[in-house]
């Protein structure tokens, strides 16, 4: 089985390709339609959305227009997401179009460069001796590591060096001045760490996965770098991070120390992704131990029903056990999107049911969420309890938006989403010599090398429209490992149409081979299901929420008119779940339910009996949400 | 009946005197025990407290001590409140170590006033050429107001004139520079309005009660005179207020056509106090409509059970219709305090039962729990709901404190509440020639003229530890309008011992005279009660609060245990009333509820059974939360 010690590896998108079935339906649409939706939106081309300046930057930087750096500290991290993902896709399907766009911006980066191999538009453009003077904000190390992240997968996807002979001179210089010049710093946002591990995986070069262990390990240690940096800075120029504390940046223990994740949601997982990277390639017990612990208690007290990570807006954060407020929840699009990142890394180490399990909540759920079903509009945040009244004129739910936005000022988001679409190969299936690990199900074909021989896999499937997953197998000496989802109560496992009773272990059915060229087929049961809270969640305290297979569901005013508040579930009451042409399609769960009516316009009584009228309830799949306008969503029903 | 054309005439603290009873030792606790207390903290003499400097500041500007301002820039009204408070208690008993040290700091203010008239210690000591020039943040006005409440009641009180005549300079300079040289200005906090109109019945001079009317007049005009005010400022010096838009100080609209209470709570409610006295003493029917609407809609819309009103610590403010979550409410202690100013003021325009029912709300339940039994620490803010570490933890809570303190760096609440509890009679009683209207029930005797002769009435309760109530009657040619409580679903009315069935109008029981030398009782049972809220409450559906005559209930986790929200209250489980030994004698409300266990480990489950245990719950009254350390506490508990 899987351990730090022996590792399962990961597939590369180029390891096959996506297509088809209900997920490989958006998987395509982000091929076809998002990506170069994006570069309008990077090149600001879309009328009324908030400009991004994001390729602009790079072309003054260069010397080839005039003007101002515009957009966050972090503009350039928007082009290496979406370098990365048009990589992907170019592993899938040609796009010269995109393509040549690519090249040109990477001929830029070229000539933005530095002698000295720095390469940051931000401050090549506002002023290069405030350089490094910032770690804690200034976010210099993250946009390197997603340029990084970027350059890499294209050269894997088209031979083309340029892009990653760039950030290789970038990164050599970045590792000789964390090592000879600055002893003490690491980023604010972790992210470099992950991208090192990837340079490390493609040249051999040790020096990268040193600093990026380097950088893990200067985190949280006393004297505390970004207090001393801060202190030097005197008046810091870019201070919109003061006051959140040490857990924002994941400083307030050494890392191995971390039990919890505190701080800044994203930061917090892309922070675990580096070192579980950094784990599974040295060895390191006490980082991996860190990891596990993290992701354990995320995944056992601070995750959303809908695989939705950070409570809180201030500081887009975790906040502490079993807090999860539906209406003021934060849930942005980028943490479930590093939740999957991470969650694959995790099943390297250790084959648990539960990384998966986290990975489908996540996917199903909030990632999709975060894109219109038109993948033109975008949610950075993703409540569980939306009253648009509320959210204007609320405070505290200032931050949630009834209905996505066309582009985001800060636009980590959309590029996040479009680069995890196009890459879900990564996520399907780990293997190790002798064994497929299957931990997704759609619609793909896999090449790979499996029991000493090079095998092609297909599946086939509607999944998560409904549960049955077809594998063609090509013979060889391997088994599979199939993932049982945690929610899935009854299924049946058929080879060439028998059925058979595989032994489950950890969440995963074994299917031994050797294989000929057989099917195997997963036919997992997915009625609609109640889910209901652990007790100490005080904001589903009586409440439940409908899921059906890894889908979570939501009422939306569209369907059920205002003040979803006032409807009851009764807990006895049949769910049905109905082919709707709505939303492109739509397996609809509909329920005899109840609406709370007002037996009097007093704003308190006492002795008048309450109403409660019959009403037709239906569910649709959260993910759908806010794409008939503003209204009203809930995801926690009462339960009657 | 009361109209605006023929309001009702309310009693000074000065008509009477209250004494015993169960609100009656509250009463004397603040007269033997919280002035002392308070002047100990508004002269820095508690250890431990948050500074207040008030006096010190006085001493300042009065050339009398070298040093700083210290506090809020409306620091002075302070004392002002303090001196109302002291005054009032004077009425009904000596204290000569306390009024001496008033007269010192009166004192002071001669010597501090400049010689224009002009006495704000802010300005004085920081700068005098900066006065007037920020209406909107620098509280000025609202200083002044405070400083003429107190100095008007320190007169009525004692006969002495010193402070009094202070002011009347300073309200003279006041007059002449707001019609003769700023000729748009206006408070950015309401509070001087309703201090002139008493300044107007004391003196006769109408140009005091012009000026209240004018300030009135000039709010939410265009050109919007703050708006001006910050273009000339350039940078304003006191910035804290920015951002918070235009009905932060109910400047969004002209005060008449204002239907709803919009912003700052504290400041909405005394801006509508000064509107209704203008109204009441002018008869302008539109200023009145527009107190009257927004008091209604407050009622019905807008207020918590416990009488809190203000839904967020963002701007202090009112949000929308039905917005009242429990665990992120602000509530503030001055709120609930000013809303009883308001009640008493609408009840002389408007003998309606509904403002006395809401006086009674706020009095018994928010203002109460503003400060501790011991009368030594203070809540600024009234929360419904507090679960400690979410108060810690969770951004959106951190203005929630699970403890009361000894002092507030802003400390508004502790002298407003001092203020309220040594003034109740002019809350109890409002009288017209031939009528005496009873709105609270409090044990007290008051003289005063009932049909053309002067009479003494004594009531003798216990309420609300019981609902049975005797007046003893002088004899005279008058009426008596007894309310009966909103809450009242059953009581008698006995006159001399015999049962009387007096007709029900607006909320009040006639008892027609002429009375001899004779008694009248009201008794009124007061069972422990269920009450549930409008449906479209979102954070009370599905659950119910439980009170006893006007006190409201709450669980508390000392007598509950952890996780109060675990807690469920059976729709039909009988409600025990018990009278306890704690918190000094405490009617607890005891019910068979149960407590939700925990059937499993895991966040989300789908199938699994809810545990349910019995648990025997016991409610204490809201006021008394938090005299037992620092704990959770729930109002509005999930019925079964």
């Amino acid at each position: 089985m899987n351990s730090l010690t022996h590792p399962a590896r990961s597939l590369l998108p180029s390891d096959g390709r996506i297509a088809g079935g209900a997920l490989g339906g958006v998987v395509e649409g982000v091929y076809d339609h998002m990506l170069a939706y994006q570069w309008r939106m990077l090149t600001d081309q879309v009328p009324g959305a908030e400009p991004s300046h994001c390729v602009e930057n790079f072309r003054i930087a260069a010397g080839e227009a005039k003007g101002d750096f515009y957009g966050w500290v972090f503009q350039d991290s928007d082009f290496g997401k979406w370098l990365e993902a048009l990589a992907y896709k170019l592993m899938a399907k040609p796009d010269p179009e995109l393509e040549a766009r690519a090249d040109e911006v990477i001929g830029l980066m070229e000539k933005a460069q530095l002698p000295d191999g720095y390469l940051d538009t931000y401050f090549i453009i506002n002023g290069i001796d405030r350089r490094w003077t910032n770690l804690r904000d200034c976010h210099e190390l993250y946009c390197a590591g997603h340029l990084l992240e970027g350059a890499v997968a294209y050269w894997q996807a088209t031979g083309k060096r340029r892009a990653l002979d760039v950030m290789i001179r970038y990164m050599d210089y970045v590792c000789d001045y964390f090592t000879e010049q600055n002893l003490w710093g690491y980023p604010g946002h972790a992210e470099i760490e992950l991208a090192l591990c990837k340079l490390y995986d493609v040249t051999g070069e040790r020096r990268y996965l040193d600093l990026a262990r380097t950088f893990i390990d200067r985190r949280g240690r006393e004297p505390y770098y970004f207090d001393l940096e801060q202190e030097k800075l005197g008046k810091p120029f870019f201070p919109h991070n003061a006051g959140f504390g040490r857990a924002y940046a994941q400083g307030h223990l050494p890392v191995r120390a971390q039990r919890t994740m505190e701080g800044h949601a994203v930061r917090a997982l892309y922070l675990a992704c580096g070192a579980a990277d950094v784990a599974v390639r040295t060895g390191d017990a006490a980082l991996w131990e860190a990891c596990r612990a993290q992701f354990r208690n995320t995944w056992a007290r601070r995750m959303y029903v809908t695989g939705g990570v950070g409570s809180t807006y201030t500081g887009e954060a975790f906040t502490f056990d079993y807090d999860l407020p539906d209406d003021t929840a934060y849930a942005e699009t980028c943490a479930s999107v590093a939740l999957v990142f991470l969650a694959r890394r995790m099943l390297q180490g250790e084959l648990d049911g539960m990384y998966a399990d986290a990975m489908e909540r996540a996917l199903y759920n909030t990632c999709l969420s975060g894109m219109s079903l038109d993948q033109e509009r975008f949610f950075y945040v993703n409540p569980l309890a939306v009253f648009p009244e509320a959210d204007e004129k609320d405070p505290n739910k200032r931050h949630v938006e009834p209905e996505r936005q066309p582009w985001l000022g800060c636009a980590c988001c959309p590029p996040n989403l479009a680069r995890l679409m196009c890459s879900l190969l990564e996520y399907q299936y780990t293997a190790r010599e002798d064994e497929l690990q299957v931990h997704l199900y759609l619609n793909s074909t896999v090449k790979l090398t499996l029991g000493g021989a090079a095998v092609e896999i297909a599946m086939e499937t509607d999944y998560p429209r409904d549960g049955r997953v077809k594998l063609r197998l090509a013979p060889g000496d391997y088994a599979l490992r199939l993932h049982i989802p945690a929610w899935c109560g009854s299924y049946r496992v058929l080879r060439d149409g028998r059925e058979i009773a595989p032994a489950v272990e950890n969440g995963y059915a074994l299917v031994e081979g050797p294989f000929g060229r057989e099917e195997v087929v997963l036919d997992m049961a997915m009625p609609p299901r109640r889910v209901h809270a652990h007790p100490s969640v005080r904001s589903a305290a009586g409440k439940v929420a409908l899921a059906r297979g890894p889908v979570v569901y939501c009422l939306e005013e569209a369907d059920n008119g205002a003040e979803l508040h006032r409807l009851l579930l009764p807990a006895d009451a049949p769910l049905t779940c109905v082919e709707r042409d709505q939303l492109g399609g739509t397996a609809v769960i509909e329920a005899d339910g109840l609406r709370e009516g007002f037996p009097s316009d007093d704003l308190y009584t006492s002795g008048v009996p309450a109403v409660r009228e019959p009403a037709r309830l239906a569910f649709i799949p959260y993910y759908k949400w806010a794409n008939r306008g503003r209204n009203e969503m809930l995801v926690w029903v009462r339960e009657a």
